[in-house]
């Protein structure tokens, strides 16, 4: 088995971003020389996010709308008696996920006509960490 | 390390559904040969989910209907823009997750005793494809 | 590829609890001597969540208070009708998720400054098992 582990540092200017990270992956993959295997993507931090969809800019701001729905910003949230301010993106964290493995099959990540991976920040302006780990052969 | 990788092709006759595929893994795992490792089975569609849980029919009507009120179909969506009608689908990915990983232990499936893999339509009548990759010794 | 696999039980006294196990994933990779890889930490049961987020008191009564709101208890769930009254356990699972991969680098957990491995009960006073698989070199 062979590995290689990669990290990347963002820092978004906005509140909530979208990022499309999926030349990232390719590039990590086709630099590990592995041929087979899995990449683990994985946000380092409990306020971003890392998914799947596709990149079509009504469908990102649908997803943030609906996350701004479902887990609103502003809230009185009891992690606000800390000083924080972002109870809603640990929540947003939660609902997205923070990590997805992507196959490797014939040196190539092996997804679907649509699939594009997603760093999503749900609480930005400051320096945020992302980790790849591809393991194969 | 060992790998096998296949693909299955979908194509339901409902809008949506949710299918059993456990033995479609177990058998993938057996062929294999793995005696010890793991099995990745991911959608390869950005309107389709993979998920573990229990095959009760009640559950698994409770389970559409609450996806149902958080990502209600026919809203209006920006995605539908560009002509899609299936916004709430991507959103129900989103929500349940694409993949899932199955521990592999003595050749077998190392699944709880509910535990049963769903392969998840949120916009069926047309073909989908999904993957299972699996790794180890 | 050298692989170690071990599982838990818990019992928790409250029917909802967030239990911090990121010391027991911490032990099974040192046990495992494996320096580079992944370990999954799976539940085994389908009212049974595993996340990672911040060990603040406060954010995991927002998450539960959260989830609570999404996915009521009580509710009159087609589940029901077989006995059981936990619908809500099953829908929290999938809103969590069941399973968290964590990477391994120099031995130790790869993870950023704030994250924690928690196992989630949603119906609990009884005997629950997570497993954890390590792969690596």
């Amino acid at each position: 088995m062979k590995s290689t582990t990669e990290y990347f540092w963002f820092n978004s200017p906005e509140h909530r971003a979208y990022i499309n990270i999926t030349d990232n992956v390719s590039k990590v993959v086709a630099k590990s020389g592995i041929q087979d295997g899995l990449v683990l993507v994985s946000a380092m931090h409990i306020t971003a996010g890392v998914f799947i969809n596709d990149d079509e800019p009504g469908i990102l701001e649908d997803i943030d709308e609906w996350l701004e729905g479902l887990a609103p910003m502003g809230e009185d949230y009891q992690h606000h008696n800390t000083g924080e301010t972002n109870g809603d993106s640990h929540l947003k964290n939660i609902l997205v996920g923070h990590q997805v493995i992507v196959p490797i099959t014939k040196g190539q990540l092996d997804l679907g006509p649509w699939q594009q991976v997603f760093y999503a920040e749900f609480d930005g302006q400051r320096r945020k960490r992302l980790m790849m780990k591809v393991i194969g052969e």
